[in-house]
């Protein structure tokens, strides 16, 4: 079987050459292209991609490791990535974490024995020195991964505002807003006390209900909200992200509370399921597509051994008004 | 740096076995193991996981080849295949193909070039003979790519006799059901068949609503829905894929229509969105998590060099039935 070298010997042109016509990046004059094209004919050439990769220690694959793909928001997510890492002739591989550390850590030693080029974490269990001590290319989308590390997120502070402002501008007193649950680092807890603090602020009552797991399942969110409105029984305001918030008007429905006559709700993220509720829901929305197209450009950055100025990359959320507040 | 080799002329062993003990798969006696374990520590070796898959021809990663990540059933497949290659140490690259074939054949010719080890198909746009040339293990989820190639799907013509059933004993007379863009070759279709099929054989009236595009998001199923009760404003029954169905359901509500007054639904997936539906939605429900571990078990025979005796294959679906019929 005919190696890259031999059809590089038989063009004579380099390795190097030979790789960028097959790629179809880089500038390559159209004789040199030609000829190289021949050769590959003449050979019956079928370039080996792990055999190139080798030459060119470069495995044209990103990992993004999140807690689950079927939750919509890390779905969109990988969606957007994916298109713009193929603008870069880049594959994805997907690594759910399941919220299990040793998945997490088989991961980062995937980065460290060059299965892949770098990595995207939208999850985080490990140690911050675990992933310090990786010296390879990392982006991180929502987590905190220490010092160099670029962590790109959505404005959640601001996020938090507009949730609170939309509620008491609507007349809640008495809200409950669902947390994510405690020990993980991420900037989208600002949101939570920027929401409460509010409230406080105006001498309103917000009462946080705290996820006891860092699941991230459908079958997880429905059964959270089973009791939630015979343990808060007079909130008249609620705020989560997508299918929590969903869940509980549902569960609200069950109960015969009327949204938004005896309850109004604002959800967190605006992913495709919000376009499934009637009446329309009132939404904070994360750019996904942008916080998508940021992590890539700087994870290219990285890959190709630049320095990154900015690690903490914050972008604007907005907030879309519907029926239930 | 060290190399493999390096670490079994060290441990006075073959490089199989030191990989066996990275690996931590298949026997090694445990003095062996110590051995190897010492070797690896004095010469400080970081394995390339490159270099050791092109030793030994495999690269640890299946690609599964979806239309779009985001849409709910092909997400919970992934998740659970996922899961499910996790125990034989492989590792998921996820191809969004976005309806281009241009893309499919992209990753097609990745398997030629050894960059994945195998690809379950569960898109299909390309040819038949492309799937045939490539003579590598394919498996395909719901779409049929010729003979020899292992076809993974769901009863889908139970499927459409079960839902056309409970539509006919909910008194419907008048259905409409959603089918998917003609040209794509896939058992799914056989419930469109039988669904009407059924309808006909009892003197009721069932239409066809054809998607004009072979897209899954979400924004394009809100919009598909925008003019179908204007379009059939005497229809008493609707059968299609969950979001369709919870879309058209929404629209309903928009227009004053009462489900299940005035118009009976069933869906079809069983996806964890039909859990945000207040009340229940009728379903049938598609059997994701053995789909996804038939197609890795399939998957593992091939990339064994196994033969597959039985190459379609059909598992059962189920009926929940809801308050929307």
């Amino acid at each position: 079987m005919s190696t890259i070298q031999d059809v590089a010997k038989r063009a004579s042109v380099g390795a190097a050459t030979v790789s960028r016509v097959l790629n179809g990046n880089g500038y390559v004059k159209e004789e040199t292209r030609e000829k190289v094209m021949r050769a590959i004919e003449e050979l019956d050439y079928t370039p080996n991609e792990m055999a190139r990769n080798l030459f060119f220690k470069r495995t044209g694959i990103v990992a993004i490791i999140i807690p689950q793909i079927s939750h919509p928001f890390f779905a969109e997510f990988v969606d957007e990535a994916m298109l713009e890492l193929a603008k870069y002739n880049y594959k994805v591989m997907v690594c759910n974490t399941w919220d299990e550390s040793h998945y997490e850590l088989q991961y980062l030693e995937m980065l460290q024995r060059s299965m892949v080029d770098g990595i995207i974490f939208g999850a985080h269990s490990l140690d911050i020195r675990e992933y310090q001590n990786a010296k390879r290319p990392i982006v991180a989308l929502d987590r905190e991964l220490g010092a160099g590390i670029p962590c790109v997120s959505a404005d959640h502070q601001e996020g938090g505002r507009l949730a609170a402002e939309v509620l008491m501008e609507a007349g809640c007193k008495k809200v409950l807003q669902f947390c994510g649950k405690k020990g993980v680092s991420t900037p989208s807890f600002q949101r939570h006390a920027c929401f409460e603090r509010i409230f406080q602020e105006h001498g309103l009552e917000c009462h946080n209900f705290t996820l006891s797991r860092n699941s991230f399942s459908y079958g997880y969110f429905h059964r959270i909200v089973e009791g939630v409105f015979e343990q808060y029984p007079d909130i008249d305001g609620i705020f989560g992200t997508d299918i929590i918030v969903m869940n509980a008007i549902r569960r609200a429905a069950e109960l015969g509370i009327r949204v938004p006559e005896d309850l109004k709700a604002v959800a967190y993220d605006g992913t495709g399921v919000t376009g499934l509720m009637h009446p329309d829901l009132t939404t904070v929305v994360q750019p996904i597509g942008e916080l998508a197209r940021e992590c890539v450009h700087l994870m290219m950055e990285l890959t190709q051994g630049n320095a990154i100025a900015q690690t903490s990359i914050k972008l604007p959320v907005i907030l879309r008004k519907g029926m239930t507040t």
